[in-house]
């Protein structure tokens, strides 16, 4: 196996949603699967493209109640094209007998490749060959090229190119009794003599989306040109070429699409623009040039190259599976969004769940991208930044002060985290509180912070980033709520990261109390926002307090709330995941084990059988452990200390042992979480769980889920392990800091980031580490290892003994 | 008068269109006029609101030719507002008795009001009194506040509260046969209980514009709850209220209006967005408190106080005038706009002049921005970056390789020029050839290095800024042709600024050749293209010529052309302004000066005539005398030497006394490069000059063009000449220079400039500069005086004698 290739051979219709998923194309803005269930049964015409940040609102009547919802809209299908040999059918896998099928994805290249040989039913026998590529240079371009060869045959071949305007969201099964169709056709074109040109709008937001479609045909000699059949039917528009053959004669079909939308910058109208794009293209191979060009600059960046230490094992599957990840977070944070208003939706632009929304993702996403492409990182909080009035409404409403973040949003940034939801297991629709989980605000925050940290970006910082700190600080405050008898302050009725925890026991009400991975995150945010208003320039912040009605008063609330913030205890330094954790049942794990082939959804299991997740100690995923994950033992020491609680050094070891005995990993950030917090203390378990988390997407461990798309946290999450837990790279002041400590399996790990404007290269064996100063503007660089700072000049390097 | 108001007392109608250019209140994204003289005659109900960045396509025919091109779109009339004494016809300036009338424009709180006391024709008075303000925190609000008071009657009042959806474009006179209808109203809502609601499109670029109005009147006592009439008419929606009023009654209408566009972002629909934000508007006085607060910290940085020597002068008409220039500036080049993709139109959004269309005014306009607010310069060189496939095309498809900027362009980047204009003198339609003014090339690729030593943001000039000057350098390298006779590169068939000339007399087809100012600034920029080549990081540079593919032999003809390019001189060391300069007619000054009140527009006179000013010596407006605007006599020398041409000490002053001599002032920018190329040699003159600069718009100097639209570029020009020019502030590498040469008239000057994220405060007076380090993220800077560079540390100030 080619750690740059994902290949699967053989054709394999059960296996296709998942190979579908794992080779999308795109870039984010521009984004296409390569095949689908759905479309496999016509051969190679492929539905599936989303707009990246076309929404729509759905008001759908569920369980009785009328239910407004956000949904990501479907783009028009824009690569399709089918063949059949004069008389048969339109070729299809299903239909046809298979001798040789190869799907291929070329990781490095950004080419999704796909071989079939096969023979249909009056034994005539055909090759295809496919490349397609969505343009990593430029945003507006996506071309197929398609090659047929006959064996056996002469005869005539059907080639049909068309643009589909008609496709609907019907990629998740248990959406499928909501609206699913979002696009409206306008308007088309279909002449012999002019491209294809189809332009739709989304139904409720009105985006307008345009594509302009050229398909040429070629033999072995020179350009065909044949007469076309103009097919227009219903919002589908296509050229039906026919061509006649001989024996073992090679046709290639080179088909190119242009797309603008609205949105678009630059441009008049969306119309105009793809028309114009299309007569500007090059062909297929001036394309692909380019295109490669633009996917090597970004392996330079982001390419982490790790070598095992079993010389001679049989495959590089870790080393591929990082790149594909590494790929999909690419195409997913793409340069090409940072121009638009885009987020980064929990399952990328690569599958309809969660209807595109945005939710916490971001904390694993951004340390995988921060200092490979800060840009991209700038471009995403800044989402977030045009959000803020929207935030601060919602805090408004609900009695608090500040800017709320919501805990699903959309595109105008109001709450969309649905009121209820489907148990499949049960087929009941339960109240869905999720909203609760008020930790999203930490983590914003968090992003912010670090964000500054790795970039050293003030302009940022001022203009952006301290607003909506300073906000999310205020929010904070004025959420948590004094109590008399413990002298401490207090974070009620919400949710951790946990989410089978959404209330206690037989409560009225949904909501927990000092939930400690939200009380310390709250006390961690409003530190921060003190110490900014020392940090920036005095006259950013005086200007920025005036403009936010925000004085000494208020400054020296958040001083107290962070150094009096209760967190609650038990089984001695047992950090309760909240307040009443303790009082909870053990859950009969055995028993649940035997009972069913997979536990990691005890909630819908439980739900089922009348139970509730609330009675038990048990968590879905990381909630205390998070704590470990995003802090170093002595940030989470100082952070203790201040608010004069106990911090011992077996405090970490206790509390990763006791959580990770009741989790149920019902989230794929569960094995992430977990292999970086025994990254340490636990390094070849750490190592198997990393394996683990790698495997989640290629291997769809929760069993379906990632045909619904992929789950970028955890991609992201995968290779950020490697970087900041193995590699032991951390930002922190105005140090980068390394402590690498690779596990065993590993021989060698090699890297480059962005840090500050400079470029650092990083080489990590189990010995040593050699870091080299590539380029930088500043001329030297302070790197922190052990007791000891270290300045590195530009163009030498330094190694360091473990 | 005091300084920050603009007043006008005394009702004028023919000064209405002039007052309305000046008082016109906006953000960039959001611009309304005062009033306008089409509407007065309604009193209080004025059009006039323009789209930031909407245009139209325009096709019309004229002298016989279908002419394409781009018009800027209005918007729908927002503040509308009138009032009728119940019987009476509804208030007009036209057809009362005027007894008091005042507007004043105040220029630190963006606060515009009027008071105007009046009788009807039946004798009844009343004062009105307004305030209006569109709000510089949040750019989707505007607020009307009007008061009217009874004197002499009791009755019932009524009053008008609408938005306007017929609005056209009309404000120019010799457009008016071009279509000037370019908004199609899609929905209206107008309901008792209800904000108006209209929705309207831009009927070619298909933008949403959302509208929603609310309306409250109040009386002393409290608000009142008046049932409206509702109209609706063709576009047009309002609330009639009728308030029965007893002497000496106050009644206060609150009117409040939220915008939103298609191309906002961070919304789902912008009529959603339009209806949402007005119900969380607040009232009159809350949005004036934050809208000062927002105007107060613009101008903390944006303010330049100068203090006259003449103590006991009548008034402080050079700061005002310099204070609303400058709010000018502010409003047009918002940071409302950063996150749209606008550009800077020569007009600003003031009027329809120009049609909106963007030129090469940023070279005036970005310093007296870049050193208070760099985000907003950053943002409008992104304006020029998303365009830089759009100026490759053009370049590819002229014969040319890199980027061809065109001289005017609209929303979409291609050249925009008209090919006709009007002569209103001759009635005539003349061919226009401004599209041969391939400089703006080099303004563009002037205003990034600018940006970029001013900022030192090495993101931006990685990430955008050396793309652009990379294509700008190669485009100047293709245009060159090589002279074997002279052995020099030469540019051919090009005009310089200087409108007036467009080609040589009686040749066959336009186009000059060797313009001076074209060739050295192409010289200029492959100059500085080479040296961003060694400066910015080595990885980033390799990575940029590799997708230009931009080669070793490319890079060579660049610094060929940087050393061998031709100028051409006359009588000595008189740069000639083109090849060709010395062999026309001088112009008889005298004889036109005595036939014609005005000889500013000596084009249109000598067309009238059939002559043609291609047959004299004579400029609309600097020309050669821009390469000493733009440089240094250092920086001058120093590409004169690296040309192997001599420049001697008396090249500068005796090409100005030359080049002045022979301009008609054409332009309003011809004062300003006057006033800035004699600041040193001759003090008094250059302060008469800029003082004539200030009264370019505010008296309207060229008699009728303020109405079209303010100047936007002379305005800032004239700000920064204070800045660079008089108190000698210059980026040049590193360090901070100054250099003060105060007028004689001036005894001291004082501002804030932002340059490298540090904040730095001068005082300049006739014998010292005393500069202070405010804050500063690197916690020293670089100050050059004289032969000096000086080390100021953050807090301290430092003192230079003069």
């Amino acid at each position: 196996m080619n750690s740059w290739i994902l290949a699967y051979e053989g054709y394999n219709p059960e296996e296709e949603g998942l190979r579908e998923a794992l080779c999308t194309l795109g870039n984010g803005y521009f984004a296409t699967r390569g095949a689908n269930a759905e479309s496999s049964a016509d051969g190679v015409h492929y539905p599936g493209t989303y707009l990246a940040g076309g929404y729509n609102r759905l008001t759908t009547e569920i369980a009785g109640r009328e239910i407004e919802n956000e949904d990501l809209v479907n783009m028009p299908n824009w690569l399709c094209l089918r063949f059949r040999i004069q008389g048969g059918e339109w070729f299809s896998p299903d239909d046809a007998e298979i001798f040789f099928y190869r799907q291929e994805l070329d990781i490095r290249c950004g080419v999704l490749k796909r071989t079939v040989r096969f023979e249909d039913s009056r034994g005539r026998r055909m090759n295809m060959e496919e490349r397609r590529i969505v343009h990593m240079g430029d945003h507006h371009l996506a071309a197929l090229e398609t090659t047929l060869s006959t064996e056996n045959f002469s005869g005539t071949l059907e080639i049909e190119s068309g643009l589909d305007g008609g496709v609907v969201n019907s990629g998740v099964k248990r959406y499928q009794s909501l609206n699913g169709r979002h696009l409206e056709v306008l308007e088309t074109e279909a002449r012999e003599d002019a491209p294809l040109f189809l332009k739709a709008r989304t139904v409720q937001s009105e985006r307008r989306v345009a594509l302009a479609a050229r398909t040429r045909l070629f033999n072995k000699q020179a350009g065909l040109n044949p007469k076309p059949e103009i097919i227009e039917e219903n919002g589908y528009i296509a050229k039906r070429f026919s061509v006649d053959v001989s024996e073992n004669e090679k046709i290639r079909v080179e088909k190119t699409v242009t797309l603008h939308t609205s949105q678009d910058r630059a441009i008049s109208e969306c119309s105009l623009a793809a028309k114009h794009d299309i007569q500007c293209a090059g062909d297929f191979s001036e394309l692909l040039k380019t295109h490669i060009i633009a996917w090597e600059h970004l392996w330079r960046r982001f390419d982490i190259r790790m070598t095992d230490r079993r010389k001679n094992r049989r495959d590089d599957r870790p080393e591929m599976i990082l790149r594909l990840y590494t790929f999909h977070l690419i195409q997913t944070t793409s340069l090409h969004t940072i121009d638009l208003d885009v987020g980064v939706p929990a399952r990328g632009w690569h599958g309809e769940a969660y209807r595109g929304h945005i939710f916490w993702d971001e904390l694993f996403i951004f340390p995988a991208i921060t200092l490979q492409q800060p840009e991209i990182t700038r471009s995403l909080l800044l989402y977030r930044f045009r959000r803020l009035d929207s935030a601060r409404r919602a805090a408004s409403a609900a009695g608090y002060k500040g800017a709320m973040y919501p805990w699903q949003s959309g595109s105008s940034g109001r709450e969309e985290s649905q009121e209820v939801h489907l148990n499949p297991k049960s087929g009941r629709w339960i109240p869905d509180n999720s909203h609760l989980q008020k930790h999203v605000n930490a983590a914003i925050a968090f992003n912010i912070c670090k964000y500054y940290e790795s970039t050293g970006d003030d302009q940022f910082m001022t203009a952006y980033g301290a607003e909506m700190l300073f906000e999310i600080a205020r929010f904070w405050s004025s959420i948590a709520t004094w109590n008399e008898e413990y002298e401490r302050y207090e974070i009620l009725g919400v949710m951790g990261p946990d989410e089978y925890h959404d209330g206690y026991p037989d409560a009225d009400k949904p909501g927990l109390d000092n939930n400690a991975y939200t009380n310390l995150m709250a006390v961690w945010v409003l530190t921060q926002a003190l110490k900014m208003m020392e940090t920036l320039p005095r006259d950013s912040v005086e200007e920025l307090c005036k403009a936010l009605f925000l004085d000494q008063e208020e400054k020296d609330l958040w001083w107290n709330i962070s150094r009096k913030m209760r967190i609650v205890f038990h089984d001695g330094n047992i950090i309760s995941q909240f307040e009443g954790y303790d009082r909870l049942e053990e859950l009969d794990w055995d028993k649940y084990k035997k009972k069913y082939d997979n536990i990691q959804r005890m909630d819908r299991i439980l739900e089922a059988e009348n139970d509730s997740p609330n009675r038990y100690k048990m968590t879905k995923q990381a909630d205390v452990l998070m704590l470990f994950y995003l802090f170093s033992s002595e940030e989470l020491k100082g952070l203790f200390k201040q608010l004069r609680y106990p911090f011992e050094y077996e405090t970490i070891p206790r509390n990763v042992d006791y959580y990770v005995r009741r989790t149920s990993y019902g989230s794929t950030l569960s094995w992430v979480v977990h292999s970086w917090v025994m990254a340490r203390s636990d390094r070849a378990r750490s190592w198997t769980l990393f394996l683990e988390a790698l495997e989640s997407d290629i291997s769809d461990i929760q069993g379906g889920t990632t045909q619904e798309g992929i789950h970028l946290g955890a991609m992201a999450g995968a290779v950020n392990i490697l970087q900041e837990a193995y590699m032991g790279i951390k930002t922190r002041g105005e140090v980068l800091w390394i402590d690498p400590c690779l596990p065993e399996a590993l021989e060698k790990v090699e890297m480059q980031i962005h840090y500050r404007g400079d470029t650092v290269e990083f080489k990590t064996t189990q010995e040593m580490c050699k870091v080299k100063l590539v380029s930088s503007r500043r001329n030297s660089l302070k790197i922190g290892f052990g007791d000891g700072i270290y300045d590195l000049t530009i163009g030498t390097s330094r190694m360091f003994q473990l």
